[in-house]
């Protein structure tokens, strides 16, 4: 993935508390926690998993596409910053 | 939750393939993996949350609402029906 | 649907706003505007038509499910009323 | 846009078959169709809606950021057609 060091500790923390609310849902189940907390649970690693593709996706462009912050066409930059406008809004 | 046994033990299952999946995409985060497999193995995660949360819903309306296949009412039966087959699509 | 009369007015208010919104992005596209603002406009078309979702499901629960606030078993009220926040976390 | 006119016919016939979903939901609600039939056709504007903003993603990145089919840097090339790959995957 070639990600700078500090993108890759950003990434990988994000992935190690995905887990850890993984492991929540789990021991939830365990212990029979009422239906409407596993639900709850549930929907917030389900956001958390849309915003670390958005996350991903956006590095992607920025790293194997057209960074518009480095970009010397101008037109390309608008472009890839339009791009990853839309991916976070859709992503969040 | 209340859920039956072999309920419960189906979403145990489901829940420790997605640390398992989780733990892939740490893994090859890690390895520096190519950002497109990185990407896919994400939306594999995304794909099997959004099963997981079909599936608690399901559970949910058949345990502590209604069930369709034990209701004594036929409109109610029929409603909740519809209503796990809407789940079903929106949620696969 | 056997909505009320109030219920189908409201779903039809909703319904002709995303036609008007769909309009909307034939006009941006019939006048070659820029791709960005085109983006923008089907992205609060797909919220409008989630929102829309969301809200039929919940009329269904109501209406040809469990009712939370006719429902005369406690236990059916509070499982509806759950189902539902859960659908418009989803949904919205 | 600077779309090609060929795009633009494209992507004005599916708007327009867009409309006309809209327009047979509109006429279920108001001949007061079955609750689960007019869910269903709200599902498939909801896919419709994902499929063009797919494709407008798509039209987005080859015209405005690097298309895969005519850039000359291969490796931009391989990263725009990945990401091509993603959004399909994800809005479909």
């Amino acid at each position: 993935m070639s990600h700078t060091t500090k993108e890759k500790a950003k990434l990988l923390g994000r992935i190690r508390r995905l887990k850890g609310q993984m492991e929540a849902v789990e021991r939830a189940l365990e212990a029979e926690a009422p239906c409407g907390d596993i639900l709850n649970l549930v929907a917030s690693v389900r956001g958390a998993v849309n915003g670390l593709m958005g996350e991903l996706i956006e590095d992607h462009i920025r790293m194997h596409v057209v960074d518009p912050d480095k970009e010397a066409d101008a037109e390309r930059a608008q472009g890839a910053a339009e791009l990853i406008d839309v991916v976070r809004k859709y992503l969040k």
